[in-house]
């Protein structure tokens, strides 16, 4: 039996801890390769880089593993992987382990995320996996067994063309996982005013997250807050069918 | 009666034609606030910016008019103007006119409809407009009789929150418009390859939509086929309500 293929990107960069915690947990599973920016790239949701030319070079190859770094987004990494290293489709395409919660709100801004839809937009089973701990030196040990049983399920049973996993792990002792919904909240105070030098103003965004159903047991926040690692599954289909007889009712 | 609140935003830059032109159909409607990026920020989805400063400036005020240009991402554009300069909760934001369609899959890359997801994550009504032609010189003006109807509509009736509408016009005589869901699809072929001076290899993005349901009268791409304006609800919530079942069955 031939091992699957498993592309694995992040948005923190192919330096990151989280990225190698996640290679190590994947290698015994897999042929890995790794396509991944070459720093930081938080917050770049699904941006793509069209006003500049992408470029990207091996880092590392031996049997069962392959590097490559990308000076594009997440979203770029995903899309050049496909087109240049890959002779066959990954079986899987794994984003992370993210430094910094994914829940609720945060999946519209995530880069992590963003590759994930980009691999379910491509029709390949894709997750997004992140710790909810920003730290550069957040542990991720914990997290391996819990992330391994979801990898291995995602290749059994695969996953619709359009619909990809986020999943969540608290930063604490882990009670179980649990499948939920995207909490409803949003980020609140946003930027710290300062000024430079010249006398200009200037402002860092910043901020905390209002979660607007804190005790809801069904979603993703409610899940990280009572120690269980939150898998929600995340459509690119961002229609409101719901809505729609009701605009329908607007005789435009 | 006070007069609607209405901040606008795009992605193309605030000197774009799109945005001024929607500026003007815009303005006998309502006190306008323009906070724009100060150039093209295409493709840029929901990015925020988190690892440098943002900054903005007034370009230009009186009665009835505010214009302020932003180096940021058309997402940083939204959070900062709601910060900033605001007194009063804006009554709708209206992001572009769009030069190029944000139809089907498109609407997760797209930086105009990226800035009526965060407008729509902070509850305010918020519609993004596109037209179906990425020329700079785009011709904007036989759309203004429905985009004026779309606005007064949304300011009537209202949207739920985390609900925005992605308004899609065809580059054609119009029929009129029609309510749609988001298209199935997907980008294909998406690499130029070229050679540097240097030798080194380098890539730009580009590509085609492949539409994986041409025929089907609900979607947004049939409507612009067919010269409707493609009016589809979107969300931010991106859980998929419907996978849950099926996923609790992987007995995670």
């Amino acid at each position: 039996m031939t091992k699957p293929l498993i592309l694995i990107t992040n948005d923190d960069g192919i330096d990151a801890k989280g990225i190698n915690a996640l290679i190590e947990m994947i290698i015994p599973i897999g042929d890995v390769v790794v396509f991944a920016p070459d720093g930081a790239r938080s917050g770049m949701s699904n941006a793509i880089t069209t006003t500049s030319p992408l470029r990207y070079e091996l880092v590392e190859k031996h049997e069962g593993l392959a590097r490559y770094s990308c000076n594009g987004t997440p979203t770029d990494c995903v899309k050049l992987a496909l087109h240049e290293v890959f002779t066959r489709r990954p079986d899987i395409l794994l984003s992370g382990i993210n430094h910094g919660s994914n829940a609720a709100v945060n999946v519209i801004y995530s880069g992590t995320v963003g590759a994930a839809f980009e691999g379910c937009a491509n029709n390949i089973p894709s997750i997004g996996l992140s710790l909810d701990n920003y730290n550069q030196d957040a542990d991720f040990q914990n997290l391996k067994p819990y992330f391994v049983k979801i990898v291995n399920a995602a290749l059994r049973e695969g996953l619709p063309n359009g619909v990809c996993l986020n999943v969540n792990a608290p930063n604490t002792a882990i009670n179980g996982i649990r499948i939920c919904r995207q909490t409803r909240g949003y980020w609140a105070e946003e930027f710290d005013k300062r000024i430079d030098p010249n006398g200009r103003n200037y402002f860092w965004m910043t901020g905390y997250f209002k979660n607007a159903e804190p005790a809801v047991e069904q979603t993703d926040e409610w899940a990280l807050d009572n120690g269980y690692i939150a898998v929600v599954p995340a459509k690119i289909d961002m229609t409101d069918y719901n809505f729609i007889k009701e605009l329908e009712m607007w005789k435009l």
